[in-house]
Parts: structure tokens; C-alpha cells; sequence
């Protein structure tokens, strides 16, 4: 974990241990556990209240503040809620021990305070086939063999950002399933270091810019993300680690709740992100000298406008949270989806607020090498000079934050992982029109126009 | 109250009481007062929890359902839980009496379920001019003479929508002021048909055609609202009436609080007739053949995502709410600002998407008189049937209430007042600006950037 | 036409003879005609180079400045250059004489300046099925009998707006057509007082305001739109009166040319109604007194944005238009569709902004019988006072013409006509991307990114 | 010019000697001098006609296109025709010969088709001081010597693109001065290679990508651009090379002249990148399958839409472009701006449709090196099939392409350069203000709203 390239990312994931310790935070970042009646990191709790999800969503705000980037341990947060709720309906309809198992597993990630990824994207090969239609069996996550003590599974899960800093994995079915994808159906956790799983870690912005020796011309040289695609190549798993397998009438359940989660999630990490990006453009503002054009403040506001629209996405979902039949809260499903929607778009917007008011030098500001160079360095100095009483290198190191953020390493969680992450654009809209109540709205409308029938 | 110019605002004040008297809504409808102990109607409800502000949006929304109009009532309740909560804060300043005069006009109002409005606006005149320093004293409304028995006041409020079917009216002030404004800084009740009172009722889009006899045409025949200025030549007030007098301070309070719970409500009546408007869109989609276009589905859930994205500005400032001195609940400001901003936008996108679902027709459709003439009548059967099995009657009635809602006297309350309703939209911006924790977000960027100092 | 419901429309075209008298409008509003050598009406000419097409945007943005509303005179020169190169390119394939039939109607117009409306949009019933499937076969215009000396057509054209007002009509078909839909492949002129047409005027937003015999009221008193519904009941068509006869497969293209055409037109009309919205708006920001804070001058630099972006449109496709077989000269179709497109959304953001800087006064404001009554009267000229200077009456003025334009009379022509004018949004839609060369932008990507095959 | 992170700037402006070569681009890519009569390269040519002003829109369209990244040479075509017709109007007032010196550079850049660079931005510093004011004098470019022979000037031009490639640079004025900023207002060719000029290269997202030796990771391999602070340390400049040289009043309109000429520029180029990224995102949608899906299609008409718009606003802002005194033709400056304030928006909605469209994977793909890699290769290729038929490495490389321009090296030309280039949106805000006719347009609302005065 020396490797440049991914250090970052482990660190933001150590600052969901370090907030715990802190007693100013302990409400957000901690819960009592109902199961160990112990205080747990709320990254390893399954939500007991309403208040419950609002703490979540505020926790991940700080989170976003505090580290400019994905702090990844939201989606082992969400899959555990989502597993939890899950088993307990189907155990009350098949009679299994799902649930009794997950509780289990769950007791340890508690009480060892663990990092649990959830994996949910499959490659899925040709979109218009289902699992089983595939030409190859493989481009869904299945089981491939069935043994006494448990099974054999195969595949891959797509675009994992904390996977390569987790302890566990909790692997899902991607979307809902018929009778003939038996075994794609299937639901379980893993130690991260159990044979036959690897990672090919993806390629980002901006990535090699790491290994290049200048932290300041990386804009946030401490907290990130990596993304990996991760193997399953024939992995065993003991039959007490699995909590789905074939009852493929619950894969849409797990499915649907794990998305509503961390649909929810975004209106928490994302405003958190979008409240640096703000304060780094804000900044810029004063450093360029231009602080008090009317123009300027006004964007700072509607940055601020759309970053709190968000914000009311994620505690409206939250509030309106309700118990599902074990007890843990869900968010409100067709709010968490128009929270989502709208991290879809804004972040864009605020991107180009912050690009805006940056000025074009946040793109063809010279190298930190450059600035450093004895002969180029007092050159640079003399002619980036702006507002009086600022210096050069903290202007360059606001602007290199903001490309960070826009174009950078950053941008991959702050753009476009919002646009697709737990879903594109489309699958939101689809739970927002079936979710809607159309049918109760226009009888709405036939009363006030006095139509009948 | 048979003039068919005002009966509709009649109408939805009703709907007010109507509601309240039906099981299914009591939770919603009505509350428990703290002060009487007796079951109340909401709309005189003093909010003695976050969940009292979130029953309030849900009571908002579901009237707008229910009217597809402004039904009035919320200014009343809005001015109550400000002046309630400013009225303590005065009294603990200064050893004044408003708090308890207050609180016996509120048990009454409470115990009668009276309509209660809220007036602010003033005319303002010379908009660069404080209200002391306007050329004609009365632009603002004021204090014009102090007898021991009370107050004499002179002035006028602008677009007072429930006014007319109010049994009260709180008049308050309209901005911060400082202490040259002594006499404008004035807050008091007074029965609506006191001496010296008078309204001069607005004209709005289509209103008279309330007037032609044609149901049908009127597209929302039972429901609407009413603006008027109200004129308040030399009103006594008593001195138990008087709830601010010359605490010039506290002027900015009451408006300031007042403004944050309307722009709460507005993300709970302007959701409710956004839902009528999305039902008529739907069915005028049904009955003209096209609801299965792409499109047109796809419009409808952009109409949805952006409805509930206001209803989550809504609930998020009411869930976030605290208790004031007083122990009464207040929303959070900035997310009620930011529900506003969002207030002044949203209807009319929504609008625009209503006119494109709705077709030219909902513009061009012939009377209710040409329809059911004799020859004209069958000729418009004729040539204006779509989707089979819809009556040409339910088409012209549907798009009638689209009319209505988009151009017609509703548009006055769902569009223009959505943009101006206590207060322009850069009212909210300046208040987002000064809530928004500009300097907080500066602070996260340097530790980021690793700026110091 | 003494209606004062009517009078309105007739004085929006008067203005297409006026300004064309007018020496400094010469050179816009007349052109020589190639087939008479005489200088007509620019309405009634054959656009003879792209400049001629620039022109005519030009005229339009005038006429929509002086009249603020729709002049109708459009659709027949649109329809008139459509039928005239389809006419030339029917007879190419066919050996008809359709285009010397319509040569000889063009002189007629041309000489005696005659206003023509052009009809296309038929009731269209189930959307789902073609003309010749309908259960009623009226409901796309067809032949009924053919005779010697012509035919009979019956049917209905929907949504006409200027057709109250001309002398003739040229009917042309509203689809692409099958060979089974050759009745319906039709497309002739006749005049308005031909036996067998007649009309029903359709509702408009606040039309009988026009009744009321208030010209402040009605905003813009002196020029406006009307639309009606009119009905060919077996209208009797002489053969040289025929343009399109049963050869199917050029319906489509005299839809798609006069289409194209049309949706030029809104990128010069629209635009001039949109200055004098702009020009409302500024005013009334003078006279509320709050020309000078720096958000209203930023909304109208938004406005004239938005306004100017559509104009560009409109030069763009006509700069870029080019001859057809017959020589008259048509506009680049994909670029007038994105003009059209453009109208569908710019006017209704432009209505919101004006919206805001007016205030709300602009519908809650009292009516002129008020303003005008002994006793009303002074209180509202005491109290709606504003900027030092502006009489009370101009301030009513200009927000009445700013409410006129939003949600009245003209807001109709202004907005949900630029929505649903010759085609809703999808309509524009399938165009683009029939139009939008995509293949060949697939291969400009695949030769960057060395993608071979 | 072996430096990788240079050389794809090279092969950019390469491209406008290649095409121009080309006989089916002869008409876009040359033009006749008037001045020699012979047939020149359009980027060293005066503009002769509004034809002409068309033509260089097209012609970048094309290169766009071809390049989908800057091709440099359209600022020094800006520069030449600002320069060549304010050269004239000086030396009418003042009697100077800078035409004549202007015009034999003008013969030698066009004989020789050198590639010239057009610098303006200075650094500026405080923002709120002229040029004299500032507390280093040299933050604008200024004469520091004058000698008999010519001037020696100090100062600095920052952001500029194509200099590293061009033969000569010709210098401007970045604002419009007053008489103190005598020794500012100065502008002048030299050769790139005169001594005293250096270039500090700007870091760009994704610049050292080009140093890994991969190919497919660059995405697009070929063409680039590099932005340079350009350092005049002290140059000579000979009297035959000023063009301006204190006449302060003349700064403002080679400054608003070249602004206009450029701010037209950008409604071709960064057109033709957009087509670029539109015919990628389609390709992607093929590749992944799901190019038949409603919404996909919907999204690249709206790319496809907004594209074109900004092509109009290019268009339409030639088309009505005029002579000035020097013969030589300029744009319409209201339609100029009006384009230039387009493309700091439209371009962000095309990026964000376009990361919508390709799918998360464009963010998260594995390396080139991975791909190749004989074990890692395999999984890769196994696990990122898609549609039939497509091979693994095409949906990398198109991914990889959209990558560039939407996050990496291309993404600083069409985004951020697309808000900032000759001018921040601010900028062209207030040419708008100014070139709006906002008072003609109070006349026609007070015409019909019959206000008088």
C-alpha cells in the first residue's frame, strides 16, 4: 500500500476510523448496535430509525468535506442494510437461514470494525439478454458448482472503488431475475483475500500524475478513490457466508433496496465534495482578486442552491424512511430516487460554476516543477501575482484542487461516477415512473375538472 | 360571497375546514394545542416539533391536490408560529406583554377556528428609500397616532390572496429596519371587518370568464384564489392586539422567520397542484392518443422528478427544524430558502412540459357555447375525437383545466406567485448567501489544498 | 369585423400592407417579382436567393416589434414557396401542369396583394393509424368526388390562425402518405368565401377581456391572433385550383418544405415579439425603480440572449439555404428544424425572467374601471407609486402588456403556439435526426480513434 | 519537436496545410489574396465578403472534425483582420503608416503561409487597477525603450495556445485604456524565435499520459494542443513591426475587434469537436449495445441539437457580417457574442450527455498495458464483450477518446478554454448589454402599450 497510485484511496478510507474516534463527531459517526448492544462505527450499522438514515446522510457529507473524494465505505454500509432486510423476508417465506447468517457475519464486521465493499455490476454482456441467454455463462456472476459445505462461484464484478481497501465483500445480483437465472440469483460475502479473487484496477484521469513526485500539482494529494474490476475465478464459499441462492424472486428485492441505499448515499458524499468544490472556487474568487463582482457572487450562490438541493434530496429520503418487516429502516424509495436523478446534473453545473469563476488558468497553470525552478520559478512569481497579499503558490494550489476536482482524479467520483453509480440516469427514471402514483394523480385531476368514469 | 368572481377562493378556504372534519386526514388536519389541550385544526397549530413541520407540508400538499388553487390559509398560520416565537424573544428583551396578548389571540383563533391572514407586503414606493424616508409616509404602513387605549395605523398590503375570506388579519412589517423606521416597526391583529379597512380586489388572467356561465370553459369551475390590496385608513388597534411597537430591531425577526416558514410551504401546496397539473398532463396524453410515445412518458417523469424534487426541499427544511425560545418549531432557513429558489423555477418547467403534452388544442379549443350548440355542436364531436372510447366532452375538460393551470387564473398562483411569493427570488439568493457557510467551505478547501493561513 | 373579439387579428395583418408602403421598409418588406417583373409584397414572393430568405426573417422580426403578436401572413407565403418547387418537381415526374396552374395563382396573389392562409393540420384522430384507416375518414381532408371540372373535399384544418383574415387558403396534406391514402393527397387553394368553408373561433386565454371595453386592461390593445377550427363540407375544388392529386409519395415532401419553411418563420416572428417582452420587462424595471440592481440587468442580458440565439437561427438557416429544381430558393432543413426547436424553449425561460423583474403586481394589479373610479382611484395612484417620475397609469401599462404576453391573449401565440407551431418538439426531433448526419460522424470518431472497419 | 507532450499540437496545425492541399477542400481552405492575387491558406487571409466570414467558419468546422482538438491557427487569422482594419482607422486620425507596415507583413505571412500566433491576455494582477496602476508595471506588456529603430517591450501573454507553433506572433493590447496606459497600448509582429521571447508549457489533465507509450490510453494519439505562458523579456521590435504604439483610444477596438472575430471562431471549431464526441458517444452506444434504446437516441439529438446551435450562432454572426473602412469584412458583434456566451454552456451539456451515453466504464477501463498484458489480457477481453460483433479493443479506444474529451487533454480545449477563450462569459455578457438595443426595444413596448414619453 506504498504504491502511489492507490494510497490515496486508503486514506480517505481511514478517515471513516479516524472521525469515529473523535468525540465532537461520535453522533454522526457512531450508533449502538441492537444485536451486540456495543458502540459501532455507523459504517457497520443497520439503521434502527428515521434518524438513523438522516445521521447516515450527514455522515457522508462530512466524510465528502473532509476528504474532497469517495470515502468507498458507503457500499458495504448499504449492501449489509439491503442484505439484512432481504434475508429476513426470505427466510420468512422459504423457511431459510439467511438472515441468521448475515447476522452473524454481521456481528464480526461490527465488532471488528470492518471495511465491507458491496458488489453489485456484472459486465452483462449483450444488454437484451438476460443472464442465462449470454453466449457466455460468465458474463453474470454465478455459481458454478454446488457442494455440500457451499459453492463455487464465477465471474466479475465491474467499476469497485473500494474494493482494493476492503476486508469483505458482500457480492449481489445486478438486476431482477426469472426462474431460468437460478443461478445467477445468489448472494454472499468473502474475505477480500480468498483464493481465486483479483483486481484489475482501472485507469483515471490524471492517475499517473501520482507517481510523479509533486504534490502539489495533484490538487488533493491525500484522499482519492481507484476503481478495479474484480475477478471471481471459481471462488469457494462456505455455505454460513451465503445469503441468496436461486430464490431468484428476491434478486430485484436486494436489487431495489441496495439502490434506494445508496441512491440516498449520494445526497450525503456528494454535497460533502460539492461543499469543497465550492469553498476551493471561493477561494479562487479571492485570490484572482475578483471576489466582489456581482457576477462572481452569484454563482457562489447557485453553487451553494444546487449543493443544497441535494442535501434536501438526501434528508427527505432519509426522513421519510420506514421499518421494513426486520426491523432496519429504508429510505423512501421514490425520493432516494430523485435524489440520485439529480446528482445526475448538478454536480455538472457546479463543475462548470467552479471552472467559471476559476479563470482558464486552472488548465495551463505552469508545473509545480516549473514554479520550483530557480530560473522559471521567480518568472512564474512575478507574473501570476493577483490579489494583493496572496501568494502564487497558494492561487496555483486552489486552481490545481479545482482541476482535481473537475478534470482530475476527482472528477471520475464527482462527475461521472455520479451520473452512473448504483444506476444510470434511465434506471432512476423507471423507478420514478413506476414509483410516481400517475394512475392516483389523475383521478386528482377528474375530481377538479368534474370528469367521470 | 355569490359573486362568481370570489366564490372560488370561498371554495378552497373551505376545503380547509372540510378536510379536517374527514378520519382519514385527522392526523395530518389537525393537532393537538399545547396551550388548550383541545384536538385543532393545523392551520392554527403553534409546530411543537420537526414533525409538526413536516405534517404541515403533507397537509399543504394534499389540499393543492384537492384545489388546484391557493387555499389561503397558510399565510394565517405562517404569521402565528413567527409572531408566536418573535413575541416571546421580544418580551424576554424588553419585559413587554406580546407574548401573552399573543397567546390569548391565539387561543381564541385556535378554539373558533378562525382564517387568520398573514399581511407584509407594502407598497414600498421608491425602492432605494428606507420607510421613514419615502417621500409619501404611507408607502409603508405605520403608526400614525398612540392613544393609551392603542394604536391608530395607516398604510396598505399588496397581494393579499385569502384576505377577502379572512376572519383576522396579522399585519406585520415587511423589512429589517433601523431605529428611524420606530413607527413603521408595528405588528398587530385585527378582525377583518374593522373600521377602516377596505380591499380593492386584482385583476387576474381569465378571471372574468367566471362570469359567462360556462362551467367547462372555466376548467376548475369550483376552486381558485383572489388578490387584493387591502387598505388600512386609520385602523385602532387595542393595546391587547398589539404584538410589536417601535422594537425597531425585531422587525427583521419576524419577517426573516415568517418568510422562512412560507417559503416551507410553498414546498407543500405548489407539490399538490403540481400534482393535479401532472394527472391532467397524463390524461389529456390518454385521451389524446399518445400516452405510450416515448416521449410523452418520459416528459411525465421529468414532470414527477422535478414535482418531488421541490416536495424534498419541503420535507428536508421541515425534518432539519428546531425549537426557538419559545419552545414553537422553526424550519431550517437555509433549505427553506433553497426550496423558494427552487419554487420560482420548477412550475414553470413544469408548466412547459404540460403545454407539449397537452397539445395546441389547450389553446385553441372551442367554447363551452359552440360545443353545445346545436350545429356547431356535432361538427366539434366530430372532428375532435382521438384515442377511442374518450368522450370529445372529457378532452375539452381536461385540456380546460391544463388552460387553467398554465394561463388561466390558477397560472396567477402556480406560476407568477410561485416566483413572487414572499418574496423574489433574490430575496432567497441573499438569504442563501448569508446561510450558506461560505467561509466554513473556504476552510475545507485550504485543508485540502494544504493551505495554510 | 367590427368584433372586438376579431378586430385585433385583422389590424396585426393591416400591418403587412402598412409597413410595406413605408419607404425605409422597402427593401424588407417588397421584392420584385421574377414572374411579373413587378414589385410585390414580400408575403406573396418566391424566395429567389438565400438573401431573399434573410430578408424575410428580417420582416418578420419587424412585424412581430410593431405588432407584439402573430401577423398570420406567414403561413401562406411558407405554404406558397412550399407548393410552388413540389408543384415544379410533380410535373417533372408526372407531366401535370400543377405548376403552371399554381404560377397563375401566384400572379393573382401577387397583384392584388391578396392575404393567403395556409391550412395543414387535420384533426388526426387515432394517432395510431393512417388516413385511409381512420373510423371516420373525415378526419384527414379528402376527395370526396371527382369531377371534370375539379373535385369535392371534405374535412377539417385545426388550429388556423390567420385564416379569419385572407382571401384564400391553400390546403396541403399534414403527413407522408401510403398509396392508399390517395384521397387524401391533395393540395389546392380557394377562396375564404368558397360555399361549403366556414369557421369556429376557438378560446383564447382572456378573450373576452376584449369585451370589456378597458383598452388598459387588454395590455396590447390594437393587435393580436385569433385561431379557429375550419371546416371543408364538401367544398367544390375547379381543376386549375389543384396542386396535388393523388400522387402520394410528394406529400411528404410538400410537409417537409413547407415544414422547414415555417420553422424558419419562428426564428424571426418569435424573436420580435420576444424584443418587445425585453423592452416591457426593461421598462418596467425603470419604472419600479430597480433598473439598476445588478440581477435585473443580468436577466436582461439573458433575455437578449436567448432572444438573439433564436435569431440566429433564423439567419443561419436562410444564409445557408439553396435553390430547388424550380429555382426558388429553400433554407437548410436541419438547421431551421434546430431553430424551431430552440422556440419551443427559449420563450417560456423568456416569460420567466420577465415574470420576475416585473413583480407580482403584474397579476394582482386592480383593473382600469378601478383605476378610473372616483374614490378607488386616488388610493391606487396614492399607493402604487414607484420610481420618481412614472405616472401610476404607464406603470399599469407596460405590466399589462407584460401579462398579455405571458398568460394572455398573446401568450398563446407567444408561447404555446411556439411550442406546437408546425410540429411539437418530437416532430423537430425525428427531423434532427434524420437530418443530423450521425453516421458520418461516427466515422469522423473512428478515424481519430484509429478504429478501422 | 520529438517531445510527445508536444508533438500532437504539431499535427494539429499541420492539419491546415495538409487539407489545404486537398481539392475538395480548396474553396474552404484558400481564398485570393486581393493583395497579391494569389491563391492563399484562409488562415492568412483578410476576409473579403460576408461569404468569406462564412467560409472560415466552415473551414474550422472541418478541421475540428479532423482534429477533434485546437488547431491554433484561428487566432492569428483574428488577430491579422482586427489588426488590418484598426491599422487603417488610425492612420486616417493620425497620418501613421501602420497599414503599410501591417500590409507588407500581411504579403509575407500570406506568400510564405506562415503560421501566425495572435497573443492578448496579459497577466493583469490587481483586477481592479489599469495597467499603469499596477504595483509591478510590467503585468501588462508594455514599451520599456523607445530607440530610433523601434521599441523594446516587457511583459507577458499567458494561455497561448498555438504559439509554440507558430513562425511569428503578433501582440495585442488585452483591454481598452486611457491616456496614462500610453506606453500599454502597443501592438507588433516579431518572429517567435526573436530573441528575449520564452514559453513556461502549462500542465495540462492527462499531459504525461503521452509520455507512457500507449497509444490506445491517450484516445486520441494524433492531434492535441498545448497552452504556454509566453515571457517577452526586453524584445526589440523594429519600427516596420508596430502596428500601434500609444494611440490609447484605438487599444479598445483591436481588442473588441479580434474578440469579435474570435468569439465567431469558436461557432466552428469547437463544432466540429463536438461532432467529434458525438459521433464517439453513438459509436459507444453501438458498442454497448444499447443504441436502439429511446433514450440514448433522444440524447444524441439533443447533442446533435445544442451542436448545431452554436453552428448557427457561427453562421448567422458571418452572415450578417459588413465591411469595415479598410475594406477588410468583420462579423456582427451582438451575434458574435451571443455565440461566444453559447459555447460556455452548451459544450459542458454535450460532455455530460456523452459521459451518460458511453457508461461509467469510460471512467474506470483497464490500461492498454493491462489489455496486452497475456494474463490480464484475456479476463479483459472476456469480461468487457459487449454488442456481437465488437471487438473489446474498439469499445476501449472509443471510450478512451471520449475520455480525452471529457476529462483529459482535449477536455481543457473544449471545456474550459470553451468558457474562458477570448473572454469569461462576464465578458461577452456586457458586449451584449452594450450591442442589445434595449432602448429600442422600450420604444416598441411603449408603441403598444400606448405609453406616451
Amino acid at each position: 500500500m506504498d504504491n502511489p497510485i492507490l494510497r490515496p484511496a486508503l486514506n480517505s478510507v481511514r478517515m471513516t476510523y479516524d472521525l469515529a474516534q473523535k468525540p465532537e463527531y461520535q453522533d454522526l459517526m457512531t450508533a449502538v448496535s441492537p444485536y451486540t448492544e456495543e458502540r459501532v462505527n455507523r459504517f457497520t450499522h443497520i439503521h434502527q430509525s428515521a434518524s438513523d438514515l438522516v445521521k447516515k446522510v450527514k455522515m457522508q457529507r462530512l466524510l465528502g468535506q473532509q476528504t474532497a473524494s469517495c470515502f468507498q465505505r458507503c457500499v458495504g454500509m448499504d449492501a449489509m442494510n439491503a442484505v439484512f432486510s432481504t434475508t429476513y423476508e426470505i427466510d420468512q417465506k422459504y423457511g431459510t437461514s439467511y438472515h441468521q447468517s448475515f447476522l452473524t457475519f454481521l456481528k464480526m464486521v461490527e465488532s471488528q470494525d470492518l471495511t465491507v465493499d458491496g458488489a453489485m455490476t456484472d459486465p452483462k454482456g449483450d444488454r437484451s439478454k438476460a443472464p442465462h441467454q449470454q453466449e457466455d455463462p460468465d458474463l453474470f456472476l454465478r455459481v458454478v458448482e454446488r457442494r455440500p459445505d457451499g459453492i463455487v462461484v464465477r465471474g466479475t464484478k465491474m467499476h469497485q472503488t473500494g474494493i482494493l481497501n476492503s476486508h469483505e465483500v458482500i457480492v449481489m445480483p445486478t438486476i431482477s431475475m426469472g426462474p431460468e437465472d437460478k443461478d445467477y440469483a445468489v448472494c454472499f460475502a468473502v474475505p477480500m483475500n480468498t483464493k481465486g479473487i483479483y483486481m484489475i484496477v482501472g485507469r483515471q484521469s490524471c492517475d499517473t500524475r501520482k507517481l510523479e513526485g509533486s504534490e502539489l500539482d495533484m490538487g488533493n494529494a491525500e484522499f482519492g478513490g481507484v476503481e478495479s474490476v474484480t475477478v471471481f475465478d471459481d471462488v469457494f464459499v462456505p455455505n454460513d457466508r451465503i445469503f441468496l441462492n436461486g430464490e431468484t424472486e428476491f434478486a430485484g428485492m436486494v436489487v431495489e433496496r441496495f439502490a434506494g441505499y445508496h441512491r440516498q448515499s449520494y445526497g450525503g458524499c456528494k454535497v460533502g465534495v460539492g461543499d469543497v468544490l465550492i469553498g476551493a472556487a471561493a477561494l479562487a474568487a479571492d485570490y484572482n482578486g475578483c471576489a466582489k463582482a456581482s457576477h462572481i457572487k452569484d454563482k457562489l450562490i447557485e453553487m451553494i442552491h444546487l449543493n443544497e438541493t441535494l442535501y434536501c434530496c438526501g434528508i427527505a429520503c432519509s426522513a421519510e424512511g420506514y421499518p421494513t418487516a426486520s426491523g432496519g429502516y429504508i429510505i423512501d424509495l421514490l425520493l432516494a430516487n430523485v435524489c440520485k436523478q439529480n446528482v445526475t446534473r448538478f454536480p455538472y453545473e457546479i463543475v462548470r460554476l467552479a471552472e467559471d469563476i476559476a479563470g482558464v488558468l486552472v488548465v495551463t497553470a505552469p508545473s509545480e516543477a516549473d514554479f520550483r525552478d530557480s530560473e522559471l520559478g521567480p518568472v512564474i512569481e512575478k507574473y501570476l501575482k493577483a490579489a494583493p497579499g496572496v501568494t502564487v503558490e497558494n492561487r496555483l494550489r486552489v486552481l490545481r484542487l479545482i482541476e482535481n476536482l473537475c478534470l482530475g482524479t476527482a472528477a471520475v467520483g464527482y462527475r461521472t461516477e455520479s451520473m452512473h453509480g448504483v444506476g444510470s440516469p434511465q434506471a432512476q427514471r423507471i423507478m420514478i415512473a413506476r414509483q410516481g402514483g400517475l394512475e392516483h394523480k389523475k383521478e386528482l385531476a377528474k375530481a377538479i375538472a368534474y370528469i367521470k368514469g
